[in-house]
């Protein structure tokens, strides 16, 4: 996605190797109209798989995936990882390593939004090692939902998560995808797009 | 917002006297349609004070916040509640107490999104006893900047937090007002807007 690309070059820091920073319209401060686009083409890659509804996480995820479900007319279930006052009810969890913060963590999403009838998207702002794309896929596969794909904004593609994910028959959606961080630079993958 | 005020009625649950559960649309699951119709509403009552940015709190504040920004134009602040790889720079914070977890928190903005110029708009999910929304009005002027006023989407009027904050002089925009939850259903605040 040329948009989002050309906001990472403008915009992106490279923090190291392995981070990117994007606090400055995606993970702290976030640009409207760019998430309005970015669930435009979200919308546009998965309008013929007949979604039903949209799976995120806070706090990131959240933004491109309202974006993507008001496009695709669905509604936008964030998972949390925390506990809450009111998500009490029939719970479905999964682990989460943090690579960075180097601790474990639950997600959890109430089964009461999913069915054995929805068609799900996974949305999410980065796709690293993978961990919480895995975690999502866990919960919508306990509530025996099936997932058409995972949507990702920003793909670190020199981190194992994509493959990981194409290797469980995963579609992966990435609208950027990074090839490397080193030298301070960002340098995106080569992509042949139909 | 009658089309608000419809939805709580429909799918609100009534948890106690004190707490609204509105996880099916608004804290859990999202209905982005819903979340379009209230940033337009929010967009609607401050289209006149020339908003540069938006400022609210991670999670259930984006999705209203983001929709409001589309509208009027402007990038959208989350405050973190929580120590972020990224989040490093310049921070502005607030403590913020939270009377249902009856734990405090720090909140945290980098100072970098926001300017002497900015005249921002906050914007919350609740309110209720106004922690939350003083502890983004704390960092709003931390920031040098001017709040133009608060919008939640709603309001629990026999909390003390709308008072506190009109007490301070704000201007206080909310999309649906609660009376009362006594036994078990929930009673607007009966209202005559210009």
């Amino acid at each position: 996605m040329e948009a989002l690309k050309r906001k990472i070059e403008e915009d992106g820091i490279v923090l190291s190797d392995q981070v990117l920073k994007v606090d400055s319209f995606l993970n702290h401060q976030i640009d409207p109209v760019l998430m309005q686009q970015i669930g435009q083409e979200f919308a546009r890659r998965f309008e013929k798989d007949g979604i039903t509804k949209i799976v995120t996480i806070e706090s990131s995820g959240i933004a491109p995936a309202v974006m993507a479900g008001l496009e695709l007319g669905v509604p936008v279930i964030f998972a949390r990882k925390r506990k809450s006052l009111t998500l009490t009810d029939d719970l479905l969890t999964a682990s989460v390593y943090s690579f960075t913060k180097k601790t474990e963590s639950q997600i959890a999403v109430s089964g009461s939004h999913l069915s054995k009838e929805d068609r799900v998207l996974i949305i999410d702002d980065f796709l690293a090692n993978g961990q919480a794309a895995e975690g999502l896929l866990s919960i919508v596969k306990q509530a025996g939902a099936a997932v058409s794909g995972i949507g990702i904004v920003i793909e670190k593609s020199f981190q194992p998560g994509r493959d990981e994910l194409v290797k469980k028959g995963c579609r992966v959606e990435s609208l950027a995808r990074i090839q490397s961080l080193e030298d301070g630079k960002v340098t995106f993958v080569q992509e042949v797009r139909s």
